[in-house]
């Protein structure tokens, strides 16, 4: 059930992109390729998945999500583009594909970069006689905030400057927690807003997200030493030759993945006090730590 | 009367921009600074300009309009630490200062870039009680338009495919009204919006703001040719050096003096139509093609 659920929502969520990446004109062919290439280069859909997947479980209408989930999965795009780029993260193959700079250049990855976070502020603002501008007003606001300085960049930035550099656990934890858990939480903020949540509801799912964003990174970096190459669609044990500091590095690869249980175990019992059937997303919380890629 | 407006309204932007800036947390101190470097080098702020002094001349409160002028700025900023990249223009010097990339390093001027243009869209949404939801969202809207696929970035991708090539004075036209005149429209639009303009009020200032685009982008490509280095704060000559198309290349000097003449005098007769003192942006207009930087 979950693996069919994951493959609706990520066929829904490619044809929202695809659709409104078709809509765009031709004066700049090799830009709209270019966004394309990085916005349709396939994926888990994590993000649009918790939008869906979250905002059904309260009631929202899936076309009420579409272009929220879309523009989330603009800004992951978008992000992985910048990370990619020989001046960050030096990364030639992307989910077995050639990342954007190498199949393109650098120039066309920047901007393709630029464009896709542009146009996930413009999806959230689509007119759509089922939701408030109160509403699509607050869903900028979350985007904007775990996008920008505070979250995601500002991980980023952190990420870059710990390179080489010895960190602690709760070093690492808060630069996970901005560099990719934020917009994890985010997926969760952008359901909670279309289905106009109760406080209760909102203190749930946000217990829920932060556990599970910072469950998916411990576990990414355990796939990054365990996994092969062929498996993970980029070169294995790339963030030890990054000289990163990760969660296995710092907790020893078993309590890594100790760490990583006990965050599900969290999530899962954040879930007990909700009053909706919350099935799919355990299943979903419990698949965040025993997957290969 | 307009060196004191314009010294007015770029104080007053600055002092939002530096506001704003001051209050990010110290997570991530370099990104910080360089993002403060890049919106804080100075410069004319012609696009908070515009939005205070049309927004100020169709009644609204100027305190309405500082995020808007703010936000505006960050996406020009944003637009000049990337274009200043390596990458792309390749250029280590701005306003007479190091760019952000050369005072940095590239990866923390893509951040930088990333985190100005996130800082835009989280301005516009600051929440403000003499602005509706849907006045903000509308400005969102704009922003967005003008700054992605179909205006700024574009206009960006546009411009590097052209480089070596030559293109005809329709190709250059619209090449502009999308790098440049798109985010210089946007001003006038923020403000139209902020003040509630009528229809007729609309179209006059939409009509005004795509010709001064316009003049400004000609007027650039003169300056390129007739001014000094140090009058500039940048390499005279670079757009004929990197082998750009240029209006006096294809116009001859004097034919791009009179082009950007005849859009400023079509700027001035759309506001002839106006119930309002329009003295101040009518000198503006003027200042345009008089600037010597």
């Amino acid at each position: 059930m979950l693996a069919q659920a994951i493959e609706k929502y990520q066929q829904r969520v490619d044809n929202v992109l695809r659709n409104k990446l078709a809509e765009l004109d031709d004066s700049a062919p090799e830009l709209k390729a270019a966004m394309s290439h990085g916005a349709l280069l396939g994926g888990k859909r994590i993000r649009p998945f918790m939008v869906y997947s979250i905002g059904e479980m309260l009631g929202a209408d899936l076309a009420l999500l579409d272009n929220a989930a879309a523009a989330i999965e603009c800004i992951h795009a978008y992000s992985l583009i910048h990370d990619d780029l020989p001046a960050m993260d030096d990364d030639a193959l992307r989910r077995g594909k050639p990342t954007v700079h190498i199949a393109f250049d650098e120039a066309t990855a920047i901007l393709a970069g630029d464009a896709l976070q542009t146009l996930a502020f413009e999806l959230i603002c689509q007119p759509n006689d089922n939701i408030s501008a109160q509403q699509q007003l607050a869903m900028v606001t979350a985007l904007a905030k775990a996008s920008g300085y505070s979250g995601m960049c500002g991980g980023q930035a952190i990420d870059l400057s710990s390179t080489d550099q010895r960190i602690n656990l709760e070093q690492l934890t808060q630069l996970h927690n901005k560099k990719t858990g934020a917009l994890i939480s985010c997926a969760a903020e952008l359901a909670l807003i279309a289905a106009n949540a109760s406080q209760k509801e909102q203190q749930i799912i946000r217990e829920f997200a932060a556990n599970i964003g910072l469950a998916f990174q411990v576990q990414d970096d355990i796939l990054d030493i365990t996994s092969s190459t062929e498996e993970l669609g980029k070169p294995q044990g790339s963030d030890e030759e990054a000289n990163k500091s990760t969660f296995p590095r710092l907790l020893g690869l078993q309590g890594a993945n100790e760490c990583a249980e006990q965050l599900i175990n969290d999530a899962l019992s954040a879930l007990a006090n909700l009053t909706y059937n919350s099935q799919l997303i355990a299943d979903f919380a419990r698949y965040i730590i025993a997957r290969r890629l």
